[in-house]
């Protein structure tokens, strides 16, 4: 697949050579990191050495950071009653962003009565004045806001939130999995009580992820139980390589992330400024904070399925929102709380970059374009659907 | 470490050559398995394709197999109150085995309460008469049971024990992660109504497992919600590469079952003759079937911790009791429910061998046994545990 173009990295991206380096030399130990033997405490230091470099990333403490399967059961495991802070009591009922990942929304280990969301604007921000309005004069609740939209790319105002969430003696967790690594990322700037990240989001291997506990956090309990691993936070042993992997992934990226994402946002921006030149193009989000890397778009009429085939027939793989959803036709719920219609929001189709982007890529992807919208946008609705 | 010799194939085996091929293969793609563009569809396929041969190996249907990361993840997610046979009731309580695995005695998403043991012969085999009277006039339980037992090797009467369960309307959960790939497995056979799995015992990665239903069993929830994956079953990005290094692991792990456990069992009976010159071995469970690779022993005055840390000075990896709780020291539950004496208990040592194991490491193991019995026996406890 060399002559393909790959614009999906908010799916999944391509694993970085670090990262490959690193799970390799995993995969050659055959230990156990709970056995006491050579073998297995050489694997221990391999997931000690991960922890350390995902702490550092996100300027957190190693011994805060739980290893998980991926971003999924990272925020599964910390959305639960009774979370507090050292003084405060236990949070019992969920505040939500409409805009989070279905496994936000899903609401983890809360009853669905318990689970309330709040509202953002047309620009797909979120509404700190929704926000206020859900916590104040309520019991304390623990909040779930994203740092980063996936589909979207909106950058959301997380330390104003914070503010907010604590005063009214919330806990915060923020779902930084699409930000890490494209935006800089500190725990201590943005004020969280918990973060949860992905590997394969930023260039390690799918199957790795972490949660991230601000210090002195309590009443955090494991999902998984039944063994001592991760202090008794998350039982089973450990994907030694995947995590590994991940440590790898995240050092290289935060590394290199100011570069990446200069170069990055040079690109996308030629990409966005070519998308323009088809009459009627909406970008979302455009007129805030976005993502260096990340553009959601549609023109009316446009199907996005009908778009992604298009795109991968000439050899470009795009994706129709989020891909998290199982090949499941449903308009974006992050359009559709933005308050576009469930037309507007079914043709979205998003193009994402990341560092082996090049400049050939983004033309090859507006050269598709064109020819794309030739047959797309000229045609009836029926004789779309057959074309391809 | 390639002069040591390891024989703690139980805690975590090796690589398989084919296990990783197959991983890097799946590396090198970077599409997302619920992406719809070709990079997506081949990630996928990898998965469906290790879907086939994880169901084949165990004889069940490919959709009835649902991937999770690890046999820890695979016990909690069916262990759940309402499983049913589409024409029962819910199973609202559950009886386990007093050996099961701790991620099996932990009782997943049972209540404490709801949770009750049933205990072992002395040979550390399912007692039926006990389990026949925790079921006969009650309400019908979930009820697990592993199919060999991870620190003895003991075979459990799975088989018969079905049948109990089932006349009693219950439903069957076997805990089959040591035993897949040492011997038969046959879903059928052993009428289990669930199977759990793990990818890193048979020389698959760390972090793949997975759960086998039955054909018809009712009353299955995800323990992770949110996205489509694994038919609605486990929400979250797969672990492709572990996925499919789990996949051709299986397929490798039970292409050669009958050879290799006739080799090994070969082996582990001349290191068994071997530890048997030792006056006062004890050999737990060898008056009853066991894997063909497991030898859980202990002499009098033996002290575990102590013997692995000299085997492993010797450069021979083995350990005591289960790798599962991170380097706590505590006697073996599973040794406990035989009606061994803690101390016994506390002095347990296993060797547990695989394909790779040759004749040389038997004699390196015995040589090393020899010298340490040596010191560990002679001593008082005071001189033996400052000698190490």
């Amino acid at each position: 697949m060399s002559d393909r173009v790959y614009l999906d990295w908010n799916a999944t991206a391509p694993l970085r050579s670090e990262a490959r380096a690193a799970m390799a030399a995993a995969l050659d130990l055959s230990g156990n990191p709970s056995s006491v033997h050579a073998e297995g405490r050489q694997a221990r230091r391999l997931v000690e050495e991960a922890r350390a470099a995902v702490a550092n990333a996100v300027r957190a403490l190693p011994r805060n950071v739980v290893f998980t399967s991926g971003g999924t059961e990272a925020n599964v495991l910390v959305l639960k009653p009774g979370l507090r802070h050292s003084t405060g009591p236990g949070t019992e009922r969920l505040v939500v962003s409409a805009i989070e990942h279905p496994s936000v929304l899903a609401g983890g280990r809360f009853s669905p009565d318990m689970i309330s969301a709040v509202g953002v604007t047309r620009s797909g921000v979120l509404d700190l004045d929704q926000l206020r309005a859900a916590l104040d004069g309520k019991p304390p609740a623990l909040v779930s806001i994203m740092l980063a939209n996936n589909e979207t790319g909106a950058v959301q105002p997380v330390p104003e939130a914070a503010e907010i969430v604590h005063a009214a003696g919330g806990i915060l967790h923020v779902d930084a999995i699409q930000a890490l690594g494209k935006i800089a990322l500190d725990i201590n700037v943005l004020k969280a009580d918990l973060l949860t990240l992905s590997a394969h989001k930023i260039g390690g291997p799918q199957g790795a992820g972490a949660v991230v506990l601000a210090e002195g956090l309590q009443g955090f309990e494991p999902l998984l139980r039944g063994g001592g691993q991760e202090l008794g936070r998350r039982a089973g042993t450990e994907n030694v390589a995947g995590i590994a992997g991940f440590g790898a992934a995240v050092k290289a990226a935060t590394g290199t992330l100011s570069d990446d994402a200069g170069r990055l946002e040079g690109l996308r921006n030629r990409l966005e400024q070519g998308l323009r030149q088809t009459s009627g193009m909406i970008v979302f989000s455009d007129d805030t904070k976005r993502l260096p890397n990340t553009i959601l778009f549609t023109v009316p009429r446009l199907k996005a399925e009908t778009a992604v085939i298009g795109f991968d027939l000439a050899g470009i793989a795009v994706s129709s929102g989020s891909a998290c959803s199982s090949g499941k036709v449903q308009p974006s719920h992050v359009l559709e709380a933005m308050g576009f219609d469930p037309e507007i929001a079914q043709g979205a189709v998003r193009l994402s970059l990341g560092w082996s982007t090049s400049s050939a890529d983004i033309n090859r992807c507006l050269e598709a374009w064109r020819t794309l919208t030739g047959s797309l946008l000229k045609d009836s609705d029926e004789t779309r659907l057959e074309r391809f």
